[in-house]
């Protein structure tokens, strides 16, 4: 049995994108969404502008025809550097041969996937709040943000992609029996602010990397724009001493980033005004399970798996559903009661890896990459990937660089780690790193662990 | 600063005894409970009509002054009874000197509860559903469940003691800023049942033991009742076969019973009835953090930490929580700014272990209390302790029959827990369980673990 009409509750990044896939089979798609046409309105100052696309975004926007576009407007970043406090910089390659992740404007990103949803034949309501969904007879109901008048929709099949704080999946959580649930938010919140760009819009440092000022317990980056600014992000404890909570006035504030980051203070359009007045962002891990109900609703992108931003995955995975859950519609001859099960069958443990994978990450990010040790660690693992990429693939690149399910790579990046452990531990290995004693020990391990 | 005004909403078990020590304090306490009296109406058959009581159970009662009365009405068991597949009996008993734990009434106790609360002023409402909670006016709106009219009202505290889908936790998740929550399933259910009893009342089997009939991967369990029947509770997989959705008809259910409990079905009221026309219940663990909101409201008992009922603990910790909420009232000199910080530093990892430990036993009580293994290593147990209360409580003991926190409990059970695999695995430990040789090896191992 086909679903034909389908409505889509959030019109973000991945219920834009999936509303382009599902309207390409012929489905006749609603979208809904709470917030103003993005297109016609500004975007608030202060939540996450910018994007890290990596591979698996990739495929999912080539499968709608709109790769190259966005490719026009992002910006590659190779590698990540590494400013220390006392002004010096390392830098560490992404991936091989110049492979890189990159920036792109959230808000264009999603303005394009609207027009082409609009372009295929998608309707698209907007200030439409979902305020409930009544399972047992297939009904939305909404309210608009505007006149609050209240509205009542119908759809054969309901997708929640209403974001990490769903309230499809809050439905969910009401009147589902046996629905698990998990938010989990780390102890450091984010904040934005903004490096300003020459006077004739060039960037006021490299440009195609992505920029880290790793402090142990905090980190700043900072991510390039095209008019050469940086948006910078401040991932800091929330409570303690520093913290949001501990930096009370303009004064403060100053003196703890001339302190700690003062190589990025002149670089930073006004600090003070922007720290007081952009919004502090919390950072949350949300797991579910079941992702479905029956054949009548499911969740994807965050409203299924919100993660923490520290793998630059969040968006590439929520496209990914999107891609796969189009590939099984495919190898099922779009019959939903197949396809919706083994959708949460494949995606569940994917998304529960790199959530996790993402929370890893904000460790080596914000501590690890200022250490010599594991600048040495990335550099062995590149080396031995280049001399046998058969055998071994560095876990930020299955993660990055590859379509290998999240879960698959992190069972792999566990097992590679073992064997890094050893061999940081052979004696003068920052003095024989590329030799063919570390080759062949490494080799050895393999064959020991597989 | 003194709460003079305090709200309790729930008046099931914990927040009657709650309203009860804080009106002994002095304060105005208001109880909101969504049902309706039960003293005045029949409880639903099928939703766990008794509970075992422990020691941290009784100390919060005698704080009240109603140990007595209830002791009155409880049945000490002394002892787990467990029933083979071919009709076998082994016990075990649970503590030392004929140490019990006790089945008593829900009903009887929460009308109790409920009478000493009215009694010494506490105003209780019934029928009145809390629909939501404005913390920035400490308001609480209600919906009345028979008239259905709307009414609000304020309190200077309030407490949630509104159990496992507790709607002041929801609130919290709702409006709290980086609210931590989980609820997370068993995979299995629960379906109550009945033992009749003997034409002159009396019990048609021991009445003094936790009757169990382990099946690996499910198990039944009987409590006694006063009128001579016990209570009996299938715990069984949603899915699966067998499992809850594999029964379909009264045959297939009375010919499963028949195969495996065959000494329980001559015992059962009528199965085949009341195995369809009983609910089937969910099993939750839930965790939160924080317990509190500013000086303004608190969780308690299931509604902070609902947990499985395989330890027998979910009322004993509840009501624990309010004996450790009156000792801090009296430390603190009722200054709840100091109070309800330091009872959420205690409580949760208190809970929280608790919660895991109540998961763990529903494998020790479906499985384990079957093998011959078990059996002995408790034996061991039970044996050093007598010679050695200084240095050795089985985990059981600590929990069940001390006041030990439930998660120094936890973590001394785990270094016991190590130990004990040392000595099962002494060759010939069967035969020489209670030598010196095994003593002397005990003693030894927790002076290297100490």
């Amino acid at each position: 049995m086909k679903n034909k009409n389908i409505a889509i509750i959030g019109a973000g990044l991945v219920g834009s994108l999936l509303a382009i896939y599902l309207r390409k089979r012929g489905y006749q798609v609603t979208l809904y969404e709470r917030r103003p046409d993005m297109r016609k309105v500004n975007i608030p100052a202060g939540r996450s502008i910018n994007l890290a696309l990596s591979d698996r975004g990739w495929k999912a926007l080539r499968g709608v025809g709109i790769e190259e576009a966005i490719r026009k407007i992002g910006i590659p970043m190779t590698h990540r550097t590494m400013h220390s406090m006392d002004g010096k910089i390392t830098t560490q390659p992404y991936g091989k041969d110049g492979q890189g992740i990159y920036a792109v404007s959230r808000g264009i990103l999603n303005c394009t996937l609207l027009d082409l949803a609009e372009q295929n034949g998608v309707k698209i309501f907007f200030d439409e709040r979902c305020t409930e969904v009544v399972l047992a007879k297939n009904e939305m109901h909404f309210e608009n943000q505007q006149t609050f008048e209240k509205s009542t929709a119908h759809a054969d099949f309901i997708f929640g992609a209403d974001g990490a704080f769903a309230a499809t999946r809050l439905q969910m959580q009401l009147s589902t029996a046996q629905f698990n649930y998990s938010q989990s938010y780390l102890e450091h919140g984010y904040k934005e602010l903004m490096f300003t760009a020459n006077a004739d819009g060039t960037h006021r440092i490299e440009k195609n990397a992505l920029h880290i000022w790793p402090r142990g317990g905090y980190m700043l980056i900072a991510l390039p724009n095209l008019d050469g600014t940086f948006t910078v992000t401040l991932f800091f404890p929330m409570k303690g001493n520093p913290s949001f909570e501990s930096l009370h006035s303009k004064a403060e504030v100053k003196k703890f980033f001339s302190d700690v980051f003062p190589d990025a203070v002149p670089l930073l359009h006004d600090l003070e005004e922007d720290f007081f007045n952009n919004p502090t962002g919390s950072l949350v891990t949300v797991k579910c399970m079941p992702w479905h109900v029956g054949n009548q609703l499911a969740l994807i992108g965050d409203a299924a798996h919100a993660i923490v931003p520290f793998y630059g995955q969040g968006m590439n995975c929520g496209f990914e559903d999107c891609t796969i859950l189009n590939d099984l519609l495919n190898e099922h001859h779009d019959d939903w009661e197949k396809v919706i099960p083994e959708y949460e069958r494949l995606r569940k443990p994917a998304a529960d890896a790199i959530g996790e994978l993402a929370v890893d990450n904000f460790i080596e990010m914000r501590d690890l990459v200022g250490q010599p040790e594991f600048l040495l660690r990335k550099k062995i693992e590149g080396w031995f990937y280049e001399k046998h990429p058969d055998k071994w693939m560095p876990l930020y690149s299955m993660v990055t660089f590859s379509h290998i399910p999240y879960n698959e790579a992190q069972a792999r990046g566990n097992r590679q780690n073992v064997i890094m452990d050893k061999i940081m531990a052979m004696p003068d290995i920052e003095k024989k790193w590329n030799s063919s004693e570390v080759e062949n020990a490494i080799l050895n391990l393999l064959k020991v662990n597989s």
